[in-house]
């Protein structure tokens, strides 16, 4: 096999390497991949974490010790986080978006690629190191963006239904009062987490906070804990939630009797 | 500022147009943000396209014209393809994973982003020149590898759901005969898809075809057409389903009898 170059080996591993964000390569897989030697290898992953930093293009971490190597962590810093957030909350903006009853039509921008990809690293990059073992998040339209996250820390996404199903196994339901002031069912599959694990609870939506806090005493039922609460979007009013220390990407702020009142704006904690 | 050289400039660049498939970014893009010459850019983009192929890490292509530049397809190798279902396919045979009433529990595998991440381009490389304009699911299951496959072409996910929603607006519903043999609703916001678009089809699961075959009926409705139809897993019985044409990744085996009958193997069409 021909000699590989430096700048064709630095795009394998890149690629290779943000494909899988957060999962530790041995050199040896570099080394076995290119022919190379791991000093060589060791130069080109150095050169490889300034370029990153340089271009803002997320972080290049070595693990040390036995199970060490180098992995990806697609981390955005905040006058990214916050120029993207503000880009985004103009765009939702404006009467032409609200629907009947104060709701704010923005089910596109949730399964849009380009964007929950970005949302998902900007939750991920506040929680990266919280050691959460899973994502959770309530069906459905949360779930792109939950996933985004979950692929960003590297680990599995989980998914609470509504009602539990022949295909989950066994399942754990609790009941919760949901925004309507309805009481409604959420379900897990007993598969689905294990004691003892961390959540990471991530969600498009909140108001009152009936769900979020179903998913909270779900995970309770698992005797899991939670890391953090993070959402796309959350409602100005009502101000007390029925969760708190809540992370949101952007408040909506909008009056029934007034639809063309409606603004989207970035939460506050993107402006520290 | 200090010059870029030409293995800092690819790895950032490779970076960038991963991050976004089927994006086509501009050259002057890439001059700009390096401060480099189009011809220099232009043997990157050169070098990085044979780097990709070599190692099978998907295709660079450029795009000639007005509205022209470079994008990075996430496609993946016949061969690479294979080895993976195969893979997958062994992890999910087993007697362990088959639940009450013959069902499979791989719930896990749905949203583990790894696994999730390369199915869904596995999916998208098989309907990459179909002209798609956006994936469409129904909810839940199938959500992050229909997510999955629509970031790998490039566009929009869109979730037809059970019943409409108050912060969906107007929506379209139709009744369908689910699996089980019961009349279901399936819903989509009006806003949602545009008239004469073209939809991929996407769903973990297909047996006798009853949810697809609504959601080709709900598409009717927006006078949308079918470029394809692909699930997860598909079962072998009944053999004759109520779609036609579908490309599903594996193939489950099981009979109600027997659970230590299940087998999930690759479908044929990988082996072609």
């Amino acid at each position: 096999m021909e000699k590989i170059r430096r700048n064709e080996r630095m795009s394998a591993m890149m690629k290779v390497l943000s494909d899988s964000p957060n999962r530790i390569f041995t050199l040896s897989t570099f080394c076995d991949m290119f022919s190379a030697a791991k000093s060589t290898m060791s130069e080109d992953i150095d050169i490889l974490r300034d370029v990153m930093n340089d271009f803002d293009l997320g972080r290049i971490e070595t693990v040390t010790g036995a199970a060490g190597g180098v992995c990806y962590r697609p981390l955005v810093s905040r006058q990214k986080a916050k120029n993207f957030i503000c880009d985004l909350s103009t765009q939702l903006s404006g009467p032409e978006r609200v629907l009947p009853g104060g709701f704010l039509y923005y089910s596109d921008i949730l399964s849009s690629p380009d964007t929950v990809r970005v949302m998902g690293e900007i939750i991920a990059t506040e929680y990266c190191e919280a050691g959460a073992d899973f994502v959770l998040t309530m069906e459905t339209k949360g779930i792109p963006v939950a996933y985004a996250t979950a692929n960003a820390l590297g680990i599995p996404l989980v998914i609470a239904r509504h009602s539990s199903k022949v295909y989950e196994g066994s399942a754990v339901n609790i009941n919760y009062v949901s925004g309507s002031g309805n009481i409604e069912t959420m379900s897990l599959s007993r598969r689905a987490v294990k004691e003892n694990q961390k959540a990471l609870i991530v969600d498009d939506f909140l108001k009152g906070g009936g769900t979020a806090r179903g998913m909270i005493d779900l995970m309770r039922e698992f005797n899991v804990g939670i890391v953090g609460t993070a959402f796309v979007m959350e409602t100005a009013s009502p101000a007390k939630k029925r969760i708190q220390g809540e992370k949101s990407l952007m408040i909506l702020k909008i009056t029934d009797d007034d639809p063309a009142s409606a603004i989207v704006a970035p939460a506050p904690w993107l402006e520290a």
